[in-house]
């Protein structure tokens, strides 16, 4: 069978499954679709879910989330999967402490709390990506600090702190698995775009889902630069007053790469 | 079947496919059309955003233009989007300023200066490509001199000049964002085949669209090629009189790749 | 559909594919069928095989073989052929000394030695895989041990030892082509999760054969990342506190990537 | 157009385009038709094209030729154009001192006289490819040694000279465009399996189609994983009794490799 006809069969399954699950669905989850956020804001979600695997920030592991606009203390996410696979009936409801609003027996991830964390105190803050990006991992571990090389890593002016969990956790599974480590990463993000997190990744917070997306990519490309840069001799990063102005005018035109991405994803569920 | 043919057959299929759409086309649209250039100008200048995506010297950002043969202090570059998405409807006319000539709602690049002040100064360039390449970028903020270290880059015997807006503009947005700006970096270019900006990428020139694709590919992978051979030892680059001679030989089969990364892109519209 | 209901739509979908291919199978092959493991246990090593291949792990060359579950001295492993082509029917069984139990003229590869010689001595491996990996390469000649950088490589904290054919045996053709080589292959390997050959390659061990997948594509990202984080300065490794933690919750998690990336192989035969 | 209905178009195309050729084709061509070699040979051929753009040894640029079996005097090349292109209608045979049999218009390479000046002196080469990798020019421009690091290159054990156009022709546009030229590198070459070609790519040599482009495949690898481990340590190389016996038994498994690489490319014509 070729990949293209596999294709269509798991449409077709994937469509007779749901059929099939539909009777399984309590009348507290239909309540609960009823109470659904802006189907653009579900969509965009999973679009971020398919574009961050494409461009290799996320792999078999990490996770995207988005504010919701229902309930702003509220958060969707996707149920425990990964990331390439997500479609729109894995988006989960999470309160502000990270728990499931309505599971249904759906699985979340270990690690929600860093977005609960965030949400918690970065009012501004929109989208979380949380990342095990390779091209991060060799900053985060050797304390090399991320700036801003060229324009379109301009948002990294805002800071990118390195967070470690021995610095007052000791030896743990390495994940931020309670509000306790959600809150200690929270911090030592601050006001800042992204955070690297000691042998772990990094996660990037922004005020829409299309500008997180884009500060994820963009700290992973400003990554290797800047990785490059340094062996090839002394980097004038960009200044302060050149980054707060870069950062505004690309930022601005998310739009432009932001379709671009969506169109190499495809037609998603 | 010849490459020539082959050329031909896809201007056939591309009359035939514009015939198709041609009934959902404006008045006002069939005015600007009336006034289009050689069809052969914009398939190119379409293959070139297409090509420049493909090969990863462009993303969502950057641009390409040609200048205008109707009018040759005019250019004809896409509206502003990502270009890897652009279609034969998106090229848009600009005049010797760099304003559109008939935007009728559609946005421009904010960075059109870029190409109109390169063609104000150099009758002999034909087609301009701006790109923000992270290969690119350790040389424009670390003062790395690109040099041709094989025959393929013997253009960059004609120099790799980089531009830096501190000098004479402070601290700005880092885009060529008028034709002051766009004044500076052409006067930056010369008589070079490319310029880097720094904190930024780099523009590539030259005669013919296919050799200003060819050059901004092998601007970058000279780029990587000199950054590991830095590494390695000492770089006997070509000599002068090496460079010249390669050069003419190599840009005048041009053709050989172009037909394959056309091929790449597959149909366009 | 939830990922256990996508395993189970494969599996059926397999099946029917093998059925529609039973009136060709022959009375032999029929017999050696009826001999067959757990059809779960063929699906997931040749999932196993295509995976590697599309992950980079195994090219044209390597292995990946599974321990049998109805005789656990025995072995299953492909037919001597590259691992991203590997289906169902060139699965043959090899005896406790690595050698075929019904070879049917079947070729099989030369070093199936170095899963006989490992699944001896450590009933707890079910599955083997050996690789090539351009990755690893320069850490087995240069002595440089592969260290747990981040939490989803933190089974490397069970040691990456570096065997060397030419202590013992001298100038060979490199390869693991009998017992006594296998033995003394095993013998480095004693307790860790993977072991490096020098001049070679490496042999990732697991108790599944989800796991030993997993470690072999992250032993490679490890390889990358730590040589990257060489160059930047020094290295913060996980602690071994750290390592035990987070190993055991993150190989409890495999299932995520794994239906990714079977996802990415899609339909197998 | 989808992508794929334009490959049907373009398979319909090329089949009326032949067709229209056909009357064109001159008796002495078709006594050339008749003259041809084993059709295998040319398949072979087809393919090397065609994996070896794949596997990036070539781009739009580069070619490999194979030596006739009707004269062994005689080898086979493709007309002038991008190797991913090739297919066997494109196949031309050259004489001992690199000209056109019976070009009938069609343009030859220029440097076909690599492969014609290779062919005179070493009767056991089979076939032959020309590269401009940008994994192999670091090398030949810091005079870097190319050395077997792991058992798959251990045919470098045969020597990578560098040849350099400067010794002996000064200042030439870098190309092999004469037999001359050839001569000079076929005498760098000697018995090596490849000869690097400074500030240009190099030369693989094998005894057949498949190990050729084995070789050239393995060449680059070779170079990346070298770069690399010079950064790293001391590189322990394979012994010189080592690389003999690997080589020996490696190459003997060719066919494994040049299946999935054949499987890869898909259906050639």
């Amino acid at each position: 069978m070729s990949r293209a006809k596999f294709g269509v069969l798991v449409i077709v399954c994937a469509a007779l499954c749901a059929a099939s699950v539909l009777p399984l669905v309590s009348p507290a989850a239909r309540a609960q679709t009823s109470l659904a956020n802006d189907p653009k804001l579900v969509e965009d979600l999973v679009y971020a879910n398919r574009i961050l695997y494409q461009q290799a920030v996320l792999d078999g592991f990490g996770h995207v989330s988005a504010r919701s606009d229902k309930d702003p203390s509220h958060f969707l996410m996707s149920r425990s999967m990964a990331p390439g696979l997500v479609t729109s009936n894995d988006i989960m409801e999470f309160d502000k402490d990270g728990e499931p609003v309505d599971a249904r027996g759906r699985n979340a991830y270990t690690e929600r709390y860093i977005h609960a964390a965030i949400y918690r105190v970065r009012p501004d803050v929109k989208a979380v990506v949380h990342s095990h990006s390779p091209d991060i991992i060799p900053f985060s571990v050797t304390g090399t600090i991320l700036r801003p090389l060229y324009h379109v890593s301009a948002f990294l002016r805002l800071g990118a702190p390195i967070f470690d969990t021995q610095e007052g956790f000791g030896d743990t599974d390495m994940l931020i698995r309670d509000n306790k480590l959600g809150d200690a990463l929270a911090k030592a993000l601050g006001n800042s775009g992204i955070a690297l997190i000691r042998g772990h990744g990094f996660v990037a917070v922004a005020d829409s889902t299309p500008i997180v997306v884009y500060r994820a990519i963009y700290t992973q490309t400003n990554a290797r630069v800047q990785a490059e840069g340094m062996r090839l001799g002394t980097i004038k990063y960009l200044t302060p007053g050149e980054a707060v102005k870069a950062q505004a005018i690309v930022e601005a035109t998310v739009g432009r790469p932001w379709e671009l991405w969506k169109s190499q994803v495809g037609k998603i569920e």
